[in-house]
Order: C-alpha cells, then structure tokens, then sequence
C-alpha cells in the first residue's frame, strides 16, 4: 500500500482522534465530537482522548491516544499548551499520521512558548509525522464535507478556491462570511504558528491539487523566504496564487509577532518577492475575495483592452479612472460597432467607452457588441436602474424588459472566451435579479473599482506566467 | 412676506408643475405625478403641463406651465432637449421660483448641446430664477418626505447625512442602496450639468441647513474652482464635507465630460484644493459612506491615539496597518488598565495594541478599559466569533455571553465623548448581532481598513478645524 501525502490526510483522514474532548458545554472545541459526528464521521473511527473522562456523546473515551484501537490519520489536539509537549509524544509512539495542535499560548506568547513550539517542530520531523499549527482551528474540505472545526458546511458554496490562512480565527471568519458573498470554496487550511506545515508546504499541496482552481493566502510573514520564493513560483505557474499579508507597518508587524509569532520583514521585499513570483497582493479582504472569484469563475483576458459597458456615467467614471491607475487600456469599438450604436442610440447617449447606455434601452445591444467587438479583451459591465422605476416594469414585463437590458444567455455562452466582471450597484433585489441574468460566468465584484483592479490581476498574471511558459 | 431661499422650495415646494407629464407607462419620469400623489403631494397643488394630453391620474393636463392657476414654486422638466429653451421661457414668464430640468441632450452632447445649456443659465439669472440640471434627477428630501424622482422613501432611515450628486443616476443608485447600509439620509441634490445651482451652491445651503450633520458629495469636475474653494472652506468650518471625485485619470475625464460636461482639472490640484479647504476625499463608493456614518453618528477624536480591541489577531493587525499608514498612533494603555487586563487574561493572551481578547471572554472587560483609559482617544471594536459556536451560546444564555462579550450601554453612554467604530466581520447575523449590542453610537464600517481610514479622517477634519478656529 503506498503512503499517502499527510497534507491530504487532513482533509480527508480515515480515522480520527481528537485529544482533549470535552463534555459538551460553551467554549473552543467543546461541540467538536457531536460536530463531526452531524457531518458524517463514522463513529467507529472516531476516537476521543481525555484521562478525566470515560463517555463524551455516546462515544467511549480513551486515557491517551496510546490507548486508541487501530491506526490514527489525523489527531486533533485541544489541550492547554504546557501538555501539548506529552499529547505530541504520545503522537509519535502511536505513529499519528499528521497532528493539528489547535491549542495557543506557544511563540505568539514569548521565548518559553517559541521554544516548546521549536521542539515540538524538531520531534515531529525527526519521527516523520507533520504538524499543522499550534495557535490554529486545522482545516476544512468543503467539497469533501470534512472539518476540523465547527462550520456551517452545507451553507458554503463548494467550488475552487482554496485558502491558506495563518489565523484560526480568519479562516473561521471566511467561513462564516463566505455564503454571503457567495464564495465557492475549496479547501481552507489554518496553519497558525507553523511549528512543521507552512505556507510554502501548502502552496505545493494545493497547487498539485486538481480540485483548486484559485489559491487565497493570508499571511502575517513568511517562514522561510526562500522556500517561499520558489513553492509560490511553481505554484503559479500552475494556478493564480492571490494573498493579503498583514505587517505592512512596524505597529501591524507588532501585531502580528504576538498574534502568530510571525516576524514580518519589510513590506517593499514582500512585494518584490510577489512580482517574482507571479503573486497578486490585495489591499483588503473585499478585494482579495473579488479578485479570487474573478480568477475562478474566468477566462484569463487576452489583453489589457478593456470595455465598461454602464447605465451609469458616474460608476462608469469610477471604473474607468481605477482601470487607468491599474494600467489597463479603454480603446474605442470598431466603428463597426459604433455605428450600429449611434443608428439606435438616442441624441444624447454616449457612444465611447465608457459606453454610457443610460436609460436608452439599449444596454443588451451594447453588451452583445462588446462580447463580440475585436478592440476588446475584456468587459465590466455596471447595470444600473432605480429600483422603483425598474421593478414594476420587470414585474409587468419581463420579456422586453430582458430584450433591452440583459445579455441573452446564448451570447455568454458564444463569447465564453471573453472575460466579463458585472458590478450590479444599488436595491439588494436589482443587485441579485442582475446577479441571476448574467449567471455564474460572469462573477459580480463589490465596486467597479474591484472590478477594475481584478481584471488588471488578471492581466498581470497572465502576462507573468506567458513570459515563463513560452 | 420674506422671500424663500429657492433651494429650500426644492425640497419643500408648496406648489410644483410637471412639465412634459405623461400617461402612465414605463420610461423616464413617467410615474413621477402618481409617484408625488402617493407621497402626500396635495392634488390642489400638482398640476401637470403637457399640449397633447388633458387628464393624467385624475388630474386637470395644462398646455403649458402659463396656464397653471396660481403661483409655481417648482417646476420639473421632463420633455426633450429641443423643447427645453421655450419650456424655460415659459417658467420665467409664469416667474417660477426654482425649475429642475431633468432632460438630458446638453452640455454632456456636444457644443450645440452646451450653447443651450449656457443660454438657459443666462436667461434663469437675468429672471432671477433658479435652475436645477440640466441632465439630473432633482433632489429627495427624506424627513421632509419629499422627491422629484421615483424614490421609496420609507426604506430610507431619515438621518444628519446630506448628499450633493452631479449625476442623476448616482443618487437613484444611492437611494437604493442606502437602506441595506443604514446610512440615514437628510437632502440629496442631483446637480447634473449645473446650468446655474452648482456644487457651490449646495455647500452654502447645506453648511446652514440645521438639519445636515455631514455633506457627501459625487463630483466629476468642479464648476468653478475659486467659488468651491470658498464655499467649501466655509462649510467645512461648520460641519466636515466628504468627497468622492471621478476622473482622477485622463479616461475617467474622458468619461465625466461625456456624462456631465464636465471639465475635471489635474486630480493632485483637486487634492490640494480639497486640504485646503478641509474637505476629506475618499477612493470608493464603501469608504466614502462608512465616513459619513462615523461623521454623522461620532463625536471627533481628541487626538491621534487609537486602540483596537478584537477577538482577531488578522483583523486586528488589518485595522492597525491601515491606523498607520493614515498617520494613527497605536500606544499602550495605561499600567492600571494592563494590571487589570493581565490579572484576569490567560497566558496565551496577548495584551498590547491591538488588544487581542482571543476566545478568554475578557472582551467586555477589554471595551470598558479602552473607553476610559487615559492613553486613548478613539476606538475600533473589532468582534469576531464563530458562528456555530456563538449561535446557541447566545441563544442558551444570553446573559452570561453579554457580559463575557459586550460592552454594556451605560459604559457606551458614559464614555459618550470617546470615538467608536466597529468592524464586525462574519455570518451576517453575528453582523447583525453586534450591531445590535453596540447600537447607534458605533456605526460599523465595512472592513477593519475602513475604520481606521474613518478614524484618520475625522483627525484630520478636526486638526484642520481646530488651526481655524482657534
């Protein structure tokens, strides 16, 4: 029998013990045996360990994970940090496959707590088991229905993209924010304090991963630079590899010492380490996770010739303006498609681009123009209608309504190789009757200038990698 | 009788004309006499002008606006380009106190387009009336429950935060959004091409008007540059005034002439113009309303001192980069509040600048001592918790969670004279949860990086303030 890789037996182990369950009550990891058991996990290979304990949920526990019949994949361990050092020797005897030491108070905390985290570190590689954290929640599989925390599995989306996140509760927080935003996640890792598994590790996991279509990093620093340099090289020639790292100053580098024990360097070399290494830095979350569904749901675009297609002159202003900052290019339609424009377009419309349709009735004839028009790589379009307006006509009649402000579903599909960002402003309902035309090809950002600057990523990426590909 | 300000008939007209009123059906202003009657517009004073028609929802049509019986305060345009000249020599011969022209086909057209649009101005300033637009949508007047657009006014919470817009559909789009962002709203002016009433204007009007607590403003270039730097720096000295401004890029100009006609000079000009005069600038549509919440809902920091109290190491250290890139200090707390903070926190707890409270149930206790420490002026309330593991903590005991993790209102009510924003990431109903338990006094910002960036602003408003009135 082959050995599997450790990194994928967390996301989907065998069997499972989880050291130091407890009696079902309020606090960190109290719900986690009833949790895993609600999603699936055979209780036969579900083995809890606590030596103040004989029953937690029906299910016998043991004094320590010696005990434990049969083979362990994955152990979980919540128990305070001065007896992570035992339950990790414990580990060893018992030849644990990969431990998630969930328990804080190691570097993050001062030099005692560095120092157990190193040895702890050293023992795990000397007998070949890895660790994921300390100071860290583990992972969630959320195609694979599998957590090592307490999530709402069946509200999240399944889709490709993965997170590393070097925060526990980060990765909890995505969890929670995800359905809202509609994020099709993959897999999320939570690799806290680093003592074995880090970013670098988790880059070439997931970059070999086939179900990861968009890797998302938060990361405090980096652990060996190096490493990373050369893993988020690899991987980006695989895949978009898009992070926010928090440090960019001395006060949030002082946050991040003792949040994760990450010593950060200067902001300037992380960047340049990025470009390097073809890795889109965001500026927010908001941003990191537009840009990640733009990277998933599109084609790359072919060129920088971008196309804002609006019912709006303000937000097509707005686009505009970030797509020049970001380095893209707005060129003028054919005149082919200009003129079939101005034969229909009422006086005072403005045929450029931005292509300002207003209330002209005209924007599914812009927008078939500018999947199809040869000056244009890609489109962000910026629906707009007041919603008062609006409504009662869609409620009345939805089919004119459809003929001259959406873009038929058959046009998408034929222009499937032309990237298309919406950022549908205004009434929540407009928001997601927009998202429900356009469909899932077309991912909506939260502004048009997330739309702009996700589309620039793009670009960047795929000029980064055509240069070393080719 | 004293004469009104004409831009107060706006907003509460006592008796309007629509001038190209029309039949009921989908389009542009055409539920606008229906849309006015629902909103409690006294028939008696609503007269509609159209030569084609005679009656309209059960209302007497007018030829034109000379035969309305009585006195007009305002009149709203609605007919085609071409019909705008006449229209207007009407209004003046009828001496209508203020016009709002809402058609489109001006400046924003072409050179014939801005002749007109001049002329027009010419002849409202030798009449000595007022005009509003061309190519806007008007004004909403939401405590006063008035609007000379298509508007649900009861979605909207009535509030201090006035907004000038050039764009018409800009304050459509605003409109509808606001409710789903709870920003209370008190005027909206759509300015459009400014034949006469300008940016300007709006300043001086709203700087006095007593139920403005903020001024948000969407300009695409400034009509004159002298006038808006006094008007603005008079305004400022009254209440802060907050700005987004497209065509930053030659593109985005590009677009803003096209839309609004308007001429936007060198965006570092504007930027210059706007230190100057006080006036805060912000880079997304997000940014710039979550500042207009904190500067509506928040007393001003005394000074550059912030704290940030979380449950989250990563948006903890989010929120402190943004504080110093915006030129925020982050220090310590005082020795008693540390003292007090480490008697009760756990090892691993790390109790600094970001206060990170981690899962210890000391966030109560951290809020309390960072709203009456000595060291600190402003607060930024970070809460996080996963929502599986809140969601029945807070529904089984309520009470115990509020005291581990909420700051209680009388604290909030003692410490009134302390800035607090909030940051709550997550499910949405933990957002809607916290939200809650801080009430009004805290407005929550989008992002971590949105708090800080608002808390930045309202320092330097109040140090620009404060070296001018002093």
């Amino acid at each position: 029998m082959s050995e599997r890789d450790p990194i994928d037996l967390l996301y989907q182990p065998r069997s499972i013990a989880i050291i130091g369950a407890k009696k079902r009550a309020f606090g960190f990891g109290a719900g986690l045996p009833r949790f895993l058991l609600d999603i699936g996990v055979d209780p036969d290979r579900l083995h809890l360990v606590n030596p103040k304990e004989k029953e937690i949920d029906g299910l016998p526990v043991y004094p320590t994970v010696k005990e434990v019949p049969g083979d362990v994949d994955l152990a979980i361990v919540i128990v305070p940090a001065l007896a992570v050092p035992r339950v990790i020797g414990n580990c060893i005897e018992k030849r644990v496959k990969v431990v998630n030491v969930q328990s804080a108070g190691f570097a993050e905390v001062g030099a005692e707590g560095a120092k157990a985290q190193e040895e702890m570190g050293r023992l795990a590689r000397e007998a070949g088991i890895r660790i994921i954290g300390p100071n860290c929640v583990g992972v969630v599989n959320v195609p694979g229905r599998f957590a090592t925390c307490e999530v709402d599995l069946d509200a999240i989306r399944p889709g490709g993209i993965s997170v590393v996140a070097q925060s526990g509760v980060f990765g909890n927080v995505l969890m929670d924010w995800a359905p809202s935003q509609d994020i099709a996640l993959g897999k999320l890792a939570t690799i806290g304090n680093r003592a074995d598994i880090d970013e670098s590790d988790m880059l070439d996991y997931l970059g070999k991963d086939p179900a990861t279509r968009v890797i998302v990093m938060y990361l405090e620093g980096v652990k060996d630079g190096r490493r990373f340099i050369e893993a988020a090289r690899r991987t980006s020639l695989e895949k978009p590899v898009l992070v926010y790292k928090s440090g960019e100053t001395e006060a949030g580098k002082k946050a991040t010492l003792s949040h994760t024990g990450s010593l950060s360097g200067p902001d300037a070399i992380f960047d340049g380490v990025c470009r390097q290494a073809g890795v889109i830095r965001a500026r927010d979350l908001l941003e990191l996770f537009d840009m990640a569904r733009a990277f998933e749901a599109c084609p790359l675009p072919k060129g920088r010739r971008a196309l804002v297609v609006t019912g709006s002159g303000s937000q097509g202003a707005m686009a505009a303006d970030r797509l020049v900052q970001c380095g893209m290019e707005l060129p003028e339609m054919t005149a082919e498609s200009v003129a079939e424009l101005r034969s229909q377009a009422p006086d005072w419309m403005n045929v450029g681009n931005p292509l300002d349709i207003g209330p002209s009735g005209l924007f599914a004839l812009g927008m078939k123009l500018a999947m199809t028009d040869s000056h244009i790589d890609a489109v962000i379009a910026v629906p707009i209608a007041p919603w008062k307006v609006i409504k009662p006509a869609l409620e009345m009649r939805t089919e004119e309504v459809s003929r001259q402000m959406y873009v038929a579903p058959a046009l998408l599909d034929e222009a499937a190789e032309r990237t298309l960002l919406i950022a549908p402003m205004g009434h929540p309902d407009w928001v997601k009757t927009v998202k429900r035309f356009f469909g899932p090809r077309a991912p909506a950002m939260a502004t048009p200038q997330n739309a702009a600057r996700a589309l620039a990523a793009m670009c960047e990426y795929r000029e980064w990698r055509e240069v070393r590909t080719t």
